[in-house]
């Protein structure tokens, strides 16, 4: 697993799918989330840590194409690279494919680093950035 | 709507359903809640006044029945009755059936009121019991 | 309610925040469809009985901007336009406020009209783009 | 693993909590399909497959006990059992602990088989009830 790109498999259950027979959009992002938060985790970075001080990653903007479907008992892929590091943003480009190398579908999303009480963008701690920049 | 019981109608989204062309069975535990804080809602309770205080209803048991299955565009009807009502704790007994009055699962949940700091149960304060208990 | 603007409110529940204490980014997805499924419902199209014939509206490409954060108990509003009529698909211009006229969100939305036995587009019937072109 | 007892893991995120701080109750439910499901999977069971052909298990009764909350990046632990065999239902025992052995919640489901286009119980096929059972 190199410093700045990320694999994360995960398996589609009952719960993730609609009655059109495939995952329901909204669950892909979900997926993109796991994949983020596992890779922090990779590089000793929880959520919850930063939750005890009021701070998190939060959304800021996403722009995600549905290529194909991925359907129940599928075992999808998410590959997730920075493509932009900021003083208190990222931008992650994500990608995910299933069992048979078909492209699902992809997404470009900007997480803010932010300050939870006041609800303001702060800079993301330098230990993280680095750990983030750091190739393993 | 009478003091203590009410009726809450809501509609089966694509995001409810699951690839068995049902609504998913965990969904229903949503659709009992909503037709809970809206019933608190009407006797001018909101929860997220509780959550500033740091306290809130927490459901401790459940039992399900589940008899028949909504689809997507169902619109549903709620029926709940507070069955007991505790020093620190509730019980609903609700129902939920169609648009054809077929019934589509019952549940019986206990609900505590819970100190979230402490993740500890607190009695229910004199005015809320008093509003539930109120026949209007 | 004008024929191609409308307005849809939902109440903000437990079930749709996070530890953040926010609304989870991913269910604003699922409110933007609400609003997109009852506005065509409105216009007398409802999603079940596509089904009925193995179609489907499905999102192929959606652009979200998060500008504020939506919290428990929040009253919002989803204004929907649609931006694009072609043949086979629509692209929908959607915004989300509270109660306060606070900006929550905005999102573009793509959705091809698609023969699910096959997951291939195909033309969106006659009939449906009349009533969605229409001013009411 | 043997025969009729399986352990199922599972990291809880930002998705699966609420505002209270803790991971929203019907999640819960989710969590516990997926360690039924990944029980079948190992006994050889895909659900996908009785999906082609129209059935499914699909759960009839629930009881569900809330002992403690789980937290954001808890590292959840589910064990199984199936403690009935019917000739169309099962009922599985499950519980779920935390990281630190502390019991989360536990319940007792049951599940029919169903032809899901009548929407009525059928026999489950002698094979998977023999795998079943089976102690490997």
């Amino acid at each position: 697993m190199s410093g700045n790109k990320n694999n994360f498999q995960l398996r589609v259950y009952y719960e993730d799918t609609d009655v059109g027979g495939i995952v329901y959009h909204a669950n892909y992002l979900k997926f993109f989330e796991r994949a983020r938060t596992e890779w922090l985790r990779d590089k000793g970075i929880t959520q919850s840590f930063f939750l005890e001080q009021n701070m998190g990653f939060v959304v800021t903007r996403m722009e995600i194409d549905y290529v194909a479907s991925a359907k129940l008992d599928d075992l999808l892929i998410v590959t997730s690279l920075i493509s932009e590091y900021k003083r208190a943003s990222l931008v992650f480009s994500q990608k995910m494919t299933d069992q048979n190398q078909q492209l699902i579908c992809s997404a470009i999303v900007r997480v803010a680093f932010v300050d939870l009480s006041k609800s303001r963008p702060c800079p993301i701690p330098k230990n993280i950035l680095g750990a983030l920049e750091r190739v393993s």
